[in-house]
This record gives C-alpha cells, structure tokens and sequence, in this order.
C-alpha cells in the first residue's frame, strides 16, 4: 500500500489505487460516483426500497438506466436485490455492509453541498459575469 | 425546493435537496461525481496542480474533458485557476476551502474503495458465475 515500499519481500501487499486505470478500486470508485448510483446509494442509505419507489426518489432516472444501475452495484458487492415471495412478489433492494459505509460517505458529501448552496450559486453568478464567462 | 413547503411564511429557510432537480445542490452534487471531476478534485486534494501534469494524474483524460470538468468546477466555486506570469506563463489549478471540504469527502471515498477491492472483486466473480449473471 505504500509508494515507499522498495522492499522485494514477495509476500508484500499490492497497491490499491483509485488512479490507476485497470484498479479494481477505480472501476469501484467510477460505478460508486456515476450519475445514477450517487444518488441511489443515498435513498437506499435512508432504508430499503422497492424498484418503483426507488425510482420516484431518484427524480429523474428512467426504469433501463435505474436498472443497469443497480445491477452495476449489486455486482460490486454494494446493493442486494430480494425477490420476497408475497403474491404479487416484491423486489426489494438494500444495502450490503459495504454498500453502507458507501452511502455514508456520499450522504457526507451531500450535507456539505446542501449546506453550501449560496457559496456555490454566488461563485456561478459571480463567474457568469465575468467578460468572457458562461464558459461550461 | 422544497416539496412540502405549503406554509406561506415568507420567513422560513429554504430546504436544499441534493434528490431535488432544480436544486443547485444537486447540480454540484452532479458536477463533483462526475466522471473526471471527481479523479480531479482527489488530485488537487493533493495540491495544485499545472494543468499537464494534472492530466498525467489523471490518467485516461482527455485534454478537452480536462479543460471542460476544471471550467464546471471553477465555475461551482470548488477550483481556481491562477495566471502565474513567468515566461513562459504557467496555469496553475488548486481547490477553494469549499473544493478542500468536497476532495476530503472524496478522499474518504477512495480510502474506502482501495481497502475494499477484496471485497469487490469476490463479489464480482460470485455475481459473475450465477446463472444468467453477467448482466451488466
């Protein structure tokens, strides 16, 4: 783990590194921050969800990109999807220990930009008037 | 923003939603997990940066994605862009106290997802060999 580590010991750990192209942590950290599975992962931090009810949290999504969205995230471990055998049956979708400390972090992320709303709108004002502004 | 607000008191505080389309928080919530943003707040967590070797860090970007993502993020507050006047003149890119707040987060992220790639990867390949797996 440590960009230091020089020694040849064979039994050294591998460097994990969210940089690295080819890093499971980066394939990871891209699944984990997409547009659709930030989101997701903060409704799912507030409690299990059904599919529908999923969907009308996450304002925006369509039913396909929801879908491939937490198929990504089961297959990462992240998410779990439990056919609960009622009649009708339920697919209920939870979150994974990992999927937790996850969803923990964004939701950090999400009360800072809550929280920070007018330093933003004031930047982009501030940035839009600027002779040559409105660039993005 | 907010969907129960029926109270017509003038007084009270505006909720902020990052689930909120229309929300600025969801809109810098948006521009900070996207795609590069993201790789690139964690590398200017590290200190600045000229743009170059920005990009070398950022391993897989485009300079036309660079360039885009760094306008986004200074436009959102989180990222300056000095002018160093030597000859020739350097661009430097470093984070705003809000850019530090949003990279710290991130970095939690990362730290998260680099000590769990053992987990990922064994969820990966349980996901992978179940019958009709491989879905996404």
């Amino acid at each position: 783990m440590s960009p230091s580590d020089l020694s040849p010991d064979p039994e050294q750990e591998l460097v994990t590194d969210v940089f690295a192209r080819g890093c499971t942590s980066r394939a990871a950290f891209e699944d984990v921050t997409s547009k659709w599975a930030s989101l997701a992962l903060l409704a799912l931090g507030e409690g299990s969800y059904r599919f529908n009810a999923l969907r009308r949290r996450v304002d925006g999504v369509s039913e396909k990109m929801l879908s491939q969205t937490l198929q990504a995230l089961e297959r990462d471990g992240m998410v779990t999807r439990d056919v609960v055998t009622t009649i009708p049956p339920r697919v209920e979708y939870a979150l994974t220990p990992l999927g937790l400390k996850v969803a923990a972090t964004l939701r950090d992320l999400a009360d800072l930009l809550e929280g920070s709303v007018d330093d933003v709108g004031a930047a982009r004002e501030a940035y839009d008037e600027r002779p040559g502004g409105k660039r993005p």
